[in-house]
């Protein structure tokens, strides 16, 4: 069996967790940032030096290849350097340096192999300075129009876009030079969980065998704005009340359905949100996840199926957004599968809750 | 029995409904607004066309006073001709010019009358553009420091001050001119209810007898902050979720008291308020209002025998306003429901809901 060194891919994670270093334990790299822009020529530099090829799409998306003895579709592997504020030192540059230090081994130790190898970096995954997050993956897989995406403002500076960093970080490449379903075969990232089950729970790593369908909605809550001290109970249309009452319900019928299923009421927001008036409107957002879509549709069943009025207070809601389960290619997850067992390493089978973009 | 002209009070409402009218349905009439400069230019008027002396304190408030036979305290009637934003054409104003028209009656038919009699005009009452609310009745009962009321912002207009608007306003007078227990014996409101009492129950009159107690609690939740699609249920701390837990508990709690009780949990507010995002940190306020202090310790002893852990979250709170019941003279209680009795009008006692200074 093929293995990494592990001591060179510790100094890999060295010498890239300086980079946005906040030096009070977190790492800020802003998409295209001059900390990013450091990590970027660092990968480029040690990927050229094993004799990669490095391109980059008109996202300054990079992509760093070892040609295959055939002329065949690349197996990809990466992830993101840009992090969010404060953000952990593995999270999406652990995908970077694991694929680089993959590239590596199979040049030091001359594995023959049919299809090119490429190491891939996202630009502006996390969003964190320019929205949305998956902002350049999400471009090429055309779920996001590219010049809205130019446009994306800086968040800590007005007028100044996504479009203005991109065009002064010397990493636009030709569109042509995009990952696509022609160019490449398989895409394989390692990540950090970003939950607390596999150390809670005592396992090694993750196998992920797809994304977890979503669905978010926002629940309205109608009521009547009167005065705290003149409006006796009985006569009171209480929008939060109300809110409070469907909230508990849904907990009660979702607590019902498979154990696998989270979801979160992780936004309220009421109005006028004074504490002497009673709130005649209060918005409340449910996110819900679960890979198997039968479960997806349970919820959906126990939403329709809400009252629409709760202690006087009219109910209204709508789909904000959903997204359906994904499954990865069964080769893919069996092989990581394998490679845990092979390496002694206990391994727990496991849907990703984060969302992705496909192409 | 002495009675009014309804046709006289009739047409004071029209002629000050005029100042301020949005013609959309609602007065705007903001204190020391030109519009408000108006209606105290029209009160100064009509009160010195039957003889009576106005003069005003150092807060601009208003008194027209017509002399008594012996030198007493006055007795003082009147309220506020500041309005909130397409406020009502009843609130406040119908207080000053119920007491216009009852010394204007009193001129007219040479009632003989040993108190003098004081038409009063609050200054501020509302808040509406400079805040808080009760103002300058505040300031004259030592509630709030002078200076710092004069050095309340516009809402409107950064940089402008109360203090600003009060000098040109042209109706600041002698700090010695203020209302006080020295110079006054009674004090009569006549205000439109602010609840929904009297129009639902019937009631022609409202026989105010004395002001709730009332308390004011914010309530904290902390969980923590976990990611939507990657935390299972069983490890979260949702502090929304305790606070629906809490809300819950005190309605059960709290609806076991005296049915005259109110209360209200009308602020809220989540953090990080984000659709996918558990909310670590939620807090709630609570607003109790009865007139019987033991129905105030009733819910004290609610709020203090809460858990301090609802669901994994840490619950804590703190008071952040309080103010004991207050009785009226019954003296005066009794006169206005004799009076209502008198003039066959049906009648509730009742408490005020909303706060009052008083001297």
């Amino acid at each position: 069996m093929i293995t990494c060194n592990v001591a060179s891919l510790d100094e890999k994670i060295h010498t890239f967790g300086k980079f946005g270093d906040t030096g009070k334990g977190g790492i800020t790299r802003f998409s295209l940032s001059p900390e990013a822009l450091k990590a970027r020529s660092e990968f480029q530099k040690r990927m050229e030096a094993i004799g990669a090829i490095v391109t980059t799409d008109d996202m300054a998306n990079m992509y760093a290849t070892v040609p295959g003895t055939e002329a065949l579709p690349a197996v990809v592997s990466g992830s993101h350097l840009d992090s969010v504020r404060q953000g952990g030192n593995y999270d999406g540059v652990l995908g970077v340096l694991s694929a680089m230090e993959a590239l590596e081994t199979i040049v030091r130790q001359k594995v023959s192999h049919r299809h090119p190898f490429t190491a891939l970096v996202w630009t502006n995954e996390e969003g964190a300075r320019f929205e949305p997050a998956m902002m350049s993956s999400g471009v090429i897989c055309n779920k996001f129009p590219k010049e809205k995406m130019l446009a994306s403002i800086a968040k800590d500076q007005p007028g100044y876009t996504f479009g203005d960093a991109l065009a002064a970080s010397g990493f636009v490449g030709d569109e042509a030079n995009r990952l696509s379903p022609d160019n490449a075969c398989a895409l394989i990232e390692l990540h950090i969980e970003q939950g607390p089950v596999l150390e809670a729970e005592g396992y090694d790593i993750g196998v992920v065998d797809g994304v977890c369908g979503m669905i978010n909605y926002e629940f309205t809550f109608v009521g009547q704005a009167d005065h705290a001290g003149t409006t006796p109970m009985k006569y009171r249309k209480d929008a939060l009340y109300a809110a409070v009452k469907a909230i508990q319900h849904l907990h009660d019928q979702l607590d019902q359905l498979d154990p696998a299923l989270v979801y979160t009421t992780g936004k309220i927001s009421a109005h006028p949100n004074i504490h002497t008036i009673i709130p005649d409107e209060v918005k409340v957002t449910l996110d819900a996840r679960h890979y198997d879509p039968a479960v997806i549709q349970q919820v959906l069943a126990i939403i329709h199926a809400m009252p629409t009025e709760w202690v006087g207070c009219q109910m209204h809601y709508e789909e904000a957004w959903s997204r359906k389960s994904v499954a990865y290619d069964e080769r893919l997850v069996t092989m990581v599968a394998n490679s845990a067992d092979a390496l002694g390493y206990t391994k727990l089978q496991m849907h990703s809750g984060p969302g992705y973009e496909f192409l």
